[in-house]
């Protein structure tokens, strides 16, 4: 196919729209043309918001959450539990909670996992800054909500060790099978953990 | 979930990432969080290229595909065969057939398909447009090649009907199974139409 056959601007956005996750140069293609096919108006009210988003987010300076204010609003709310910390990986993790709406503690954002392979070790995340936030001595429980991936355990694990001295409880996200599946299509490892970790009826 | 939970400019973007096709609330929060982790020059590059997009790119006044300039590159470039036009529904499937590099005539984007229900009819696609470019006698073969979808087939079906008393030859793009398909994953109407259109071996 001759180069020229998609127009400059229309392979730049397409470029620009592979960076990102999950976007192939076939979901691309299909999102540019979409955007060619709409108003004008469209694109540039998605342009301004892309523009819009870094000079107005930060991190907020207690759980590293993005958010327009610092504190945030779960660490200025003096309704939530402020000696129940969760902490996760991403923000989209705290986000994923929020969502069960049962969690009223605060969180810690650690902003990746231990990945040694790729150079990161405990000093490329947020695990100082979490045992900064301990030493106050006004947290009693750490919940450890990291995912149930190598990684993810991995990172679990060694969180429990470095804060083992510490006067905390330190909790797990509970593992098991997912609400409404049928347990003959669980996979044999969550199964495994499901069963080691059977709750009592009350 | 309060609302303020997420910052306002990242729900923005969110809701503008969710108007585009294929992309729900949760894949543009994924989408959106990425772009907020990355640097900020990345995310100004995306939004420029959406900017340009539109003042940069028009229709052809001859084919109707996108375009920088008029005519497209195809309808002006001298060594494709003018006496061949493949009429498409959309500029992605233009794309889509030139990548298969064994096109060499000219295109005509319908831009869209006959759905009555949702009032798009003869009118409102660009079928007038194809007749006069019939009118000037140079045009030998129309190729249709809609998708082999309900409303591709229908207006296959009425420009075939419409076309029939022009003197010009109209084909239609092949149905058969696809490349490399094992017949026993095959539908059973796609498997209907490769018996039908079954070909002799040479």
């Amino acid at each position: 196919m001759s180069p020229q056959v998609i127009p400059p601007a229309l392979e730049r956005l397409i470029q620009d729209l592979t960076k990102l996750p999950g976007i192939g140069k076939k979901t691309a293609s299909r999102l540019a043309l979409t955007i060619l096919r709409r108003p004008a108006g469209e694109a540039r009210e998605l342009a301004e918001a892309l523009k819009g988003l870094h000079s107005s987010i930060q991190l907020c300076s207690c759980c590293f959450t993005f958010s327009e204010n610092d504190p945030c609003a779960i660490c200025a709310d003096l309704k939530r539990d402020s000696s129940l910390i969760c902490v996760v990986e991403q923000p989209g993790d705290l986000l994923a909670i929020e969502k069960a709406e049962n969690f009223l503690g605060h969180y810690h954002i650690l902003h990746g996992v231990l990945a040694p392979m790729d150079g990161i070790g405990p000093g490329e995340i947020k695990i100082k800054e979490l045992e900064r936030r301990l030493d106050s001595g006004e947290v009693k429980e750490v919940f450890i909500a990291t995912s149930s991936t190598v990684p993810g355990e991995a990172t679990a694990n060694y969180l429990i060790d470095r804060l083992r001295h510490k006067s905390v409880l330190i909790t797990r996200l509970a593992c098991g099978i997912p609400m409404g599946m049928d347990i003959k299509y669980a996979d044999k490892h969550t199964l495994a953990r499901a069963i080691s970790s059977r709750s009592k009826t009350t």
